[in-house]
């Protein structure tokens, strides 16, 4: 997840001691958010407007009062290890180009251009093409002009044969058309879009959990890896198809946090957002790291645990969302929330 | 550099046999490079402009037809090595927002906001808190909006102590002040602006000639790590007090690929630039590693080798010029080039 400077982040924190265990430290996530926070309060462009949940940035748009340009930058975090590591470059383009499209479309933005960063250890040609043809082929897909990019070989930094990407989107919204966070009220409905795996976050866990040595080793009709490098996708046109029927009052992309933090961040203070597992599938690969690691509550900070993206409607407006888009569920609703009480809440679906 | 893909380019390659034994690929650079191009030439978004010698990437305003968008993406390169291993986080947020804004300001775009990519292996909050206020300050001198960024651990990836650091800037140019580089032609004096060391490129080869037992040793009245971390300045006010007294037809940002190659893209094909090193001096870091690798012509190449941004004037406009900024001389002037000639010639100084 990217953040932005009006509500900092750290990716892949995650409050687990397993994810401890795994290489990533949660209150060093925290007391860095910490840290940006007072560097971002010395200064602010006039130009800068709020933003919603800390998904993307938001900037006027020069000489237009009535517009924002929309911007968030992000990786793919270590899926690339798994990428690198069995040589399968296709995907992690697509991977990142959606990330960044879908959180700017938290804010409503439609893309308008897309850099990426690429550094290499060692720069192989046809490596460097198939990734930058995923991120081409992903831009084209939501009509998004992949503007620039810069390809970095840095030996000394990077292992010979693997590579970091990173991206940075533009995207453009008109103002009286952000999303009305204010007007989610107790008896809303959250509307959750499937996610396929882990997308791009908690990789530093699954690699934890899932050796290098099984990621070709069967898992269900395909192999770990299969499962592992699923393509995170975009929400772009499932959000366009359900604004088209319903009133669309606040939107969460589930990434690094899941839905404990990423729809936390996305609603007022006054309300809490309650989820039922039940509800919806988990992808098997999830509930394979899940039985791994004898996760608990953290599960759903980890992970997406199946949801990618949330939206909240009107209980009213549920039924023609959630035919809008296949596989698009009721997976909660909003209640009221007290001072001292928790911003999500998800029950677990019933064992067995 | 940042490529646009106008004109992509890949960091870090540099014509020399010394450089691939730094591990830096060059026939490696130039395939990937006419692979990105084919990639471009599939499709392309209408609202993408022409870019001037792949510096940065143009993008019509939305809702404004003579303005535009300009953005860039860069990375430090290898300086976040001698930076992680010394500890020295300070400038390495400064290095890369003055590099992107240079980057754009060769288009004559002047900076609305910027976005981070930070990734390290492990999160330490003093460390990431220091690189991220060096961008933050950076981006406050050039009143730019750090609209976002993101934050990444990412173990496995990176040693511990090691990071990456990469940015994107977006800034804005009225489309008739764009430089007109067409109008460059045979006389025209080439002014430059004086560089204080590396900047941001060719650290690779830098650190196999100066191995890291060296760093801290004397080197003139400081150290060679102060030498070497010394940092990129940002041109802007320097070009801004050089367009109010003269006609700049065509800029280009010494990065890698040094004047052979960054001022050879931003001229028109009908003339070439001819340097005379004599006319400028070279930071005595770069003399250093000059006599280390026992670098010939391609020097030039690799290395900026004194002059870190070059201004085309008409001859008569070459006196304000200079005298409008500290250091900056006439390093050289054009000529007419027939198709077989060169497009930058660099005539050395005399030795001793």
């Amino acid at each position: 997840m990217a953040q932005s400077w009006e509500n900092p982040r750290i990716e892949e924190k995650a409050g687990a001691d397993s994810y401890a265990q795994a290489g990533v430290n949660v209150a060093a996530g925290n007391e860095t958010v910490t840290r940006y926070r007072e560097l971002l309060g010395e200064w602010r462009h006039p130009d800068q407007l709020g933003a919603i949940g800390g998904f993307a940035g938001l900037f006027r748009l020069p000489g237009d009062p009535k517009r924002a340009l929309v911007a968030s930058a992000d990786g793919v975090g270590t899926k690339v290890v798994i990428a690198a590591e069995l040589q399968r470059y296709d995907r992690v383009g697509a991977d990142l180009v959606n990330h960044c499209v879908n959180d700017i479309l938290v804010s409503n933005a439609a893309p308008l251009f897309f850099l990426d960063y690429l550094a290499v250890g060692r720069l192989k040609p046809d490596v460097a093409a198939a990734i930058v043809r995923g991120c081409a082929e992903a831009c084209r897909r939501h009509d998004c002009a992949l503007l620039g990019g810069e390809t970095a070989e840095m030996p000394g930094i990077y292992r010979p044969a693997h590579f970091d990407l990173a991206g940075t989107i533009v995207g453009i919204v008109a103002i009286d058309k952000l999303p009305k966070v204010e007007s989610v009220a107790a008896g809303d409905a959250i509307v959750g879009l499937p996610a396929v795996g882990l997308h791009t976050n908690g990789y530093s866990l699954a690699r934890s959990l899932i050796p290098r040595e099984e990621w070709s080793a069967p898992f269900g009709d395909a192999t770990y890896a299969d499962a592992l490098l699923e393509e995170h996708p975009s929400y772009y046109e499932a959000v366009r198809a359900i604004q088209a029927v319903a009133d669309v009052k606040a939107m969460a992309h589930i990434t690094g946090g899941g839905l404990l933090e990423n729809v936390a961040r996305s609603l007022p203070d006054n309300v809490k957002a309650v989820f039922e597992q039940q509800r919806w599938s988990v992808p098997s690969i999830l509930q394979e790291l899940v039985r791994r690691g004898n996760l608990g509550a953290e599960r759903y900070r980890i992970f997406n645990m199946g949801v990618g993206y949330t939206l909240v409607v009107p209980l009213t407006d549920a039924g023609p969302a959630t035919e809008a888009v296949p596989g698009a569920k009721v997976v909660g609703w909003i209640e009221n929330r007290a001072n001292d009480e928790p911003r999500v809440i998800v029950h677990p679906a019933r064992e067995g």
